[in-house]
């Protein structure tokens, strides 16, 4: 909780927008963001992009990138950051996409991808998650919060 | 849960297919409806629309609509509930707008509009829901799910 507060008070100091697209944690990662009293300050918009018609029509995700993978590649959640914010124009766009369930491939289950952008560029980290499928997507949501806690101190 | 369960259930085995807006309950709507495994093939899409311009932009509430109530009406759930449902073309669309915080006016605290739509009608149901503001977004969640599963089952 306390990466989590950092993250809403640092951002509502700054007077910037965030705007969220999440795949696999279905809905917790905006949760989160909404948890704290004032965070409409800064938290505008979250897209549960939970199917590949989600990620193509409405985030405009090249179909291409979406082939094979069950939509989930580093390169999809970059394009789902950058595009995510550019929906309401908000200063920074985030995104976590991953295999949660036990139907992942063999070896990619808890992997996620992360991705925050801005206005000029974007940033991707890989992270592989332990524990059954919420464990996962509560995890996962938690740290694509550090994550974009720790680019903005930068 | 069992609600949730059941609807899950129902709308896959109808080869149903439902997308969400969300506002008060920023998040918690879809986390639950993507909580049980196997849920994507029925939860296409949710949209936490946490401000007048998500609601505007993304989901095209006529501005007259949104003014001077915080963008919290019965009409908006309406219109929310509709449009988000013609995104991906969704069998089903539902919406819940509210007033989950203390900073709500008199006597609007915990009163929450649910919408839920098809191709050909739209129905509200408005309820008043008592405790703090993280209370009220988790149960406004529950309602709406008990909500859509009394309109299927009719």
């Amino acid at each position: 909780m306390k990466y989590l507060e950092e993250l809403i008070y640092r951002l509502k100091k700054r007077k910037q927008t965030i705007a969220v697209a999440e795949s696999c944690t279905g809905g917790y990662l905006s949760y989160l963001l909404t948890k704290i009293p004032g965070s409409s300050k800064v938290f505008k918009l979250g897209v549960v992009a939970y199917s590949i018609s989600a990620k193509e029509k409405l985030l405009l995700i090249p179909p291409s990138l979406l082939e094979g993978n069950e939509g989930v590649s580093e390169e999809v959640a970059k394009f789902l950051a950058i595009n995510v914010r550019k929906i309401l124009n908000t200063n920074l766009g985030a995104s976590v996409v991953g295999f949660a369930g036990p139907q992942a491939k063999k070896g990619m289950r808890g992997t996620v991808f992360m991705a925050v952008a801005d206005k000029n560029c974007a940033r991707v980290k890989e992270e592989k998650i332990n524990g059954n499928r919420d464990t996962v997507r509560r995890k996962a949501s938690y740290s694509l919060i550090k994550f974009v806690l720790q680019i903005i101190k930068h």
